[in-house]
């Protein structure tokens, strides 16, 4: 059977997903010709109001709909603590975590020599200028216990130095090379409260 | 956070596939967000395109983007040969196997009557119409060795009794409770290797 061009099409869109193989991006791309039409349209819609809508608060990273996220908005949000991600997506892992009242600074990504990844293409110049605008007084770097999440907490502590800032790291509770975004919420808390000083 | 409302009608879209879950399916979506506007939009075409040009077979019932499928329009298959299907997917797997030269015909469904399905909504009266427009001389009931499935092929047999044709059904090598997607080729090329007549 010759594969038909939209099918294929399909089945490579899923495939570029995350954790989506060949045989896994086949069966999603097989359940979306078993779907009623508009249920299909409405799918391909999701995707497109998604992208067209959700853009980065131009402040900390975060996704957004607005100009600037809920979180940069709330006036209850403690301005003075700020955590520093690498990603939004983990960003969401610790709003799970309940107890965290500060705000958030998507890095964009971690620093990776070996992948050309340097400093320069983070956003650690927005954090610099939102330490003296918004009046941060602490910074817990809560990246990844990587050599990458490592390398890049390091440089910030080294680099927020002359700053009148407080930088910490989190530490406590963390499996050295798991994924944050998979921590639970107790092991997340837990790496707050054991947050230690770079 | 309050979830953003494009973000939560994504995730919702993704979790209707199967073998998605929450986590799976927030993964998808973030991914999407992390995606160019282009490529997303990419995505979103692929969807609707496929929907909009894969229709069913009006003969067989494989998925096909023209008037006929490939398969009834190739006249080097044997159309004295029929393999029966519950669904269009498993007519892939067995495509796979290269040895088949026949025909398929896609049932629609198993018979299931704790789910109410009968033999009406199934496509039997096409299959019916077909062995005597088309000369088929053998069915394979190529259906998954499950309750459903075994009950689905006693009823063919049954009700093609009054026909010219033999009857057989997928026997060796397929692990009962199994699922036919998701066989090897060789254990798919046994079973047809295999068949016994009902």
């Amino acid at each position: 059977m010759k594969e038909l061009p939209t099918y294929v099409a399909l089945v490579d869109s899923f495939r570029k997903l995350p954790g989506v193989g060949t045989r896994s991006a086949e069966r999603m791309a097989s359940s979306v010709l078993e779907m009623k039409e508009e249920d299909a349209f409405e799918f391909a819609s999701a995707i497109e109001n998604a992208a067209k809508s959700v853009h980065k608060c131009p402040n900390c990273g975060l996704y957004t709909e607005d100009d600037l996220c809920e979180i940069c908005k709330d006036s209850n949000r403690d301005k003075s603590l700020c955590l520093v991600v690498a990603t939004a997506k983990e960003a969401v892992a610790f709003e799970g975590v309940n107890d965290y009242r500060g705000t958030y600074h998507v890095l964009g990504g971690l620093i990776a020599p070996a992948k050309g990844i340097g400093p320069e293409s983070l956003r650690i110049e927005e954090l610099k200028s939102r330490i003296v605008e918004e009046g941060i007084k602490e910074i817990i770097v809560a990246t990844a216990p990587t050599l990458e999440g490592e390398t890049t907490a390091l440089f910030l502590a080294k680099i927020l130095e002359p700053f009148e800032v407080k930088v910490s790291r989190l530490g406590y509770g963390l499996p050295v090379g798991s994924s944050l975004e998979f921590a639970d919420s107790l092991t997340l808390s837990r790496a707050l409260e054991g947050r230690r000083s770079l």
